[in-house]
């Protein structure tokens, strides 16, 4: 292997990534990986994005792929750099987020012999990648070349195909590391004229007619039927399944990451409530459905999986657009693997189209979520203490449109669920619902920032700590971030749990007070710091943290024992309301 | 499975443990892994640590249980919080530390179907685990108990063996988690009456005499012989191998983390400076050995490696206590597997005991060792800037005996190797030299000091960022520590390396400057810091952090390529002094 070799076979790799479609890559500092790090600084077509913690680097480019829906570049060193990458690679995985995870590695002969930074690469990261493939020590043949641009196109093509994910490519190189910076046609080895060597087309499936025909009538004869949306990034379902619930009289249960909460579609059917209002057993009893239609992971409302598994004998299809089995609930007796706006359309289409069926089912559903919208409307902005829910109330009221909205795991997307209901104002929603973890959130958000949108970040103490090391992006780059630091000083959502009944040990082993003065770290990270004490100055705080320049942390103080008493009062009342309304329209019944 | 059920089966599989040996667990809050954490924290035998970010509860745990030699458990919940456990899991493996790493997992039903937190975590840690099992859900039969305590005993033996290991028990549990404290009999489930249920005996490996006798006979006939000790924990080591070594007439070639260099033995035959004159071309060629035998890991010293490399015709002898290949160079002519101090005795008895055997080879490589130290011991004091090798030529004056030294990788670790050299004043050596990573460093030494002897880290800046979070634990359990922060913004170790050459791109991919004012960040978790600007004040400093309370950085500003330049120049002044000695030499020989 010489230095040309090495040159002209990552030149060819790098410049076919960007053939492609890759422009971004998110690189930590070694030495092994020296030869693609060198020429992807080099070529013209790759923005990189330096992280020395590779922890943090892999939840960065998750974030940026997430919002930009297309292949991120990772890259580190050999050795345990690479073993960073493994809690991001299993989020991508299961939230199918696409990134071309590249590990430089020794050659066959430093492996496995005690040499330094030589780890076992190989399959590093087991089943949590779509495609795992060991590349060939460079060389300058024809063959080589036609060989490396293929596995660069196969690779980005294999992100992207839904559904979307991790791929690892793992690169054994020798010494010398160094490529020609000054070689001529430093990346043009193997090209052909037309641009991409190979790019990968991927269709959409589309479902058999006749399934379509069968599907759409017997959806026609359900009268109490359900459609639900839960975390999804197609653009195109919202304008697509509005329509179909019309047509069918069917509510819409939409999830706060399914994008159908918020922009200027009509949201007549589409309800954001059900969480508080399916706490109610009275509810869940007489609102029994024939039938399920559901899009996207599973929503994040506990209250919905207990009603879905209250009626287990009801028909329950579960539409995914491409494969995986995203049902907790063992409750599914159709899975379709269908593109799921087709789905919609082949539906409507069968059923007549735009003619809408009004019901008494649909109106019931419409007036619950209604009645249960105005109780948490209201008690969310009671005066009093600082409350955790209020949080997702003031933005829902006046967070610009544009900006993404990232919510943090555990207590944030339970209250974005609860509070960010539907709106006209247009807004990204972003979360890691893949394994809900609370590691890599701050990083996540940085790479959402980093695509160039504002970005605003609802985040726990917890989770916040757990990254902290992600903020030095926000330092290096600029980037336009704004992280509302929800800190009620450890793990708040254990106390909603039957732990916390169990005083014993409880704070030492689920409470876990953190007690750091977080603007400690902010101000350390060059970042804008301020505690609010109030709803004005936490809305001032934020807007001008979207508008300005640099990075903020608006902390609000909260406690978690009065947290999860008003989270508690609010479902009560909630619940007090809907349950007389019940009472009422049954008397009217009478 | 019913709350009996659970705490039973729990309560047996901890106390097992227990009687297995295990004292420490470190964990991680989180709502599955409730069962086995309550019962951890209810068992008097077991010593709690909690660690919010599990990367850092990982390497913590790794450093106690490195400067233990016992299993340490580790034990988080289901979802990413495992996959944060990789890294220091990957360490463990390659440098043998007993780690019990217990995950706490969704039950099958709830497995690939996309439940909250539920990732694959059957064989998660890949081929970096000695042993992995799927345990049985909860049961309280006399099978279950008879099973669970088996598995309990099982996996501290497998983690004890040699080569010593991280062992992994993937834990499924259904609700409900909690198990009842109030249970009488709490640990008493399946126990019999003398202690330990089993526990594993583990013999040394002993030799075939015939072969020991045919290894002494061709030792004892070799007139230029090296022994190398790497890296290694056993403690009979040093005792055993200097009367072989005086014995043969044979130098050794002592890593830092040999435990040959520090105490109160014999060290004339113990060299220390070989990375320094190895690097003399003459050297390396006149000092052609007939005969290698080396024991531990291989050492840090790149310059050793080459000198081996180029007398690769030399009969290469390697003995390992169990198995295992560590062998970078592909030169070993016999890989024994046999306990190293007894594999020292066998040879030594065969070759006549206490009789030692002068000859001129012996005192060439004595002489070289001698004034290479007359020169490193000189050189590094020398006035001017800040100089990154006399941190442990000074901590080698005056390290108080019994102080655990940790160096952390890339810069520290080689400067160990050259200036932290023989002493009389014993103390524990420890570095994460299994994949050499930079990572975790903080929490490798954090967890050396819950082991109860105060500690000194030296680590670079990179280093200490990549592992912030690891300060919350001496903010939280008051740990003894030290740390010598060498900032010099960015990667030093890069700037020795033919990269530095490649200005283009050069600070952006591998200096790396992250800027930070660390004094904010010890502040913040509650430290002392002190930026030393001269000697006196260095010395006093962490004097001061050893044998006050509390935790403490001093932090020593350098230069990157002053460093370099540095380091250069002193290698150059020793190589002046061997070269001309060794043409002194020569003449005399004339």
């Amino acid at each position: 292997m010489t230095t040309d070799d090495l040159t002209l076979y990552v030149g060819a790799f790098v410049d076919e990534l960007v053939e492609s479609g890759v422009v971004h890559a998110v690189i930590s500092p070694g030495s092994r990986s020296t030869p693609l790090a060198m020429m992807m600084a080099e070529h013209p077509g790759i923005k990189v994005w330096m992280h020395v913690d590779e922890r943090s680097a892999g939840f960065f480019a998750l974030g940026l792929a997430k919002a930009r829906q297309e292949p991120v570049v990772l890259l580190c060193t050999s050795g345990t750099a690479a073993a960073n990458y493994l809690p991001a690679v299993v989020e991508a995985k299961l939230a199918r987020v696409p990134l071309l995870v590249l590990t430089a590695d020794r050659p066959h002969e430093l492996r496995d012999v005690g040499a330094p930074q030589a780890i076992d690469q190989i399959k590093l990261f087991g089943s949590h990648v779509k495609w795992f493939t060991e590349m060939a020590l460079p060389e300058s043949s024809e063959a080589a070349l036609r060989y490396v641009r293929t596995a660069a196109g196969r690779a980005a093509g294999a992100a992207r195909t839904g559904p979307k994910g991790p791929v690892h490519l793992n690169f054994p190189f020798r010494e010398p590391l160094l490529p020609r910076l000054d070689a001529p046609d430093l990346f043009q080895g193997g090209k052909r004229d037309r641009g991409a060597y190979v790019r990968l087309h991927t269709g959409r499936r589309n479902l058999d007619p006749v399934l379509l025909d069968s599907l759409a009538a017997e959806l026609t004869a359900v009268q109490r039927g359900v459609i639900i949306c839960g975390p999804q990034e197609d653009p195109r379902l919202a304008e697509a399944v509005v329509p179909l619930a019309r047509a069918l009289g069917f509510p819409i249960l939409a999830d706060p990451l399914s994008r159908l909460r918020y922009g200027s579609h009509d949201k007549e059917l589409v309800l954001d409530g059900y969480d508080a209002f399916l706490r109610v057993p009275r509810v869940v009893e007489e609102m029994a459905p024939e039938a399920v239609v559901r899009f996207g992971a599973m929503p994040v409302s506990k209250a919905l999986m207990l009603y879905l598994k209250d009626h287990s004998a009801c028909r329950h299809i579960v539409v995914d657009a491409d494969e995986g089995w995203r049902e907790p609930t063992a409750l599914a007796s159709d899975m379709v693997y269908g593109d799921p706006a087709a789905f919609c359309e082949g539906i409507l289409t069968r059923i007549g189209g735009g003619q809408a069926r009004s019901s008494v089912w649909q109106q019931q559903w419409t007036r619950l979520n209604r009645i249960t919208g105005e109780v948490l409307r209201s008690a969310a902005k009671r005066e009093g203490a600082l409350f955790e829910g209020r949080v997702f109330a003031e933005l829902h009221d006046w967070l610009p449109e544009g900006v993404v909205l990232f919510a943090g795991n555990s207590m944030p997307i339970r209250d974005m669920d609860t509070f960010m209901t539907n709106r006209e104002g247009a807004l990204l929603p972003l979360a890691n619902r893949g394994a809900n973890g609370i590691d890599g959130v701050v990083s996540s958000a940085m790479g959402a920032a980093a695509a160039g949108n504002p970005v605003v970040l609802v985040i726990g103490d917890l989770s916040f700590f757990h990254d902290m090391n992600g903020l030095l992006a926000a330092k290096w780059y600029g980037l336009n971030i704004t992280i509302v630091l929800v800190n009620n000083d450890g793990g708040g959502i254990f106390s909603f749990l039957p732990q916390a009944q169990e005083k014993t040990h409880f704070e030492q082993l689920f409470g876990t007070p953190i007690g750091l003065d977080y603007a400690q770290a902010v101000r350390m990270y060059g970042g804008i710091h301020q505690r609010v004490t109030e709803w004005n100055g936490f809305r001032e705080a934020v807007l001008k943290g979207i508008s300005g320049s640099g990075w903020t942390v608006v902390e609000v103080p909260t406690d978690r024992e009065e947290n999860v008493r008003m989270h508690r009062e609010i479902w009560q009342e909630a619940a007090a309301r809907v349950e007389s309304a019940l009472q009422e329209e049954w008397d009217t019944c009478d």
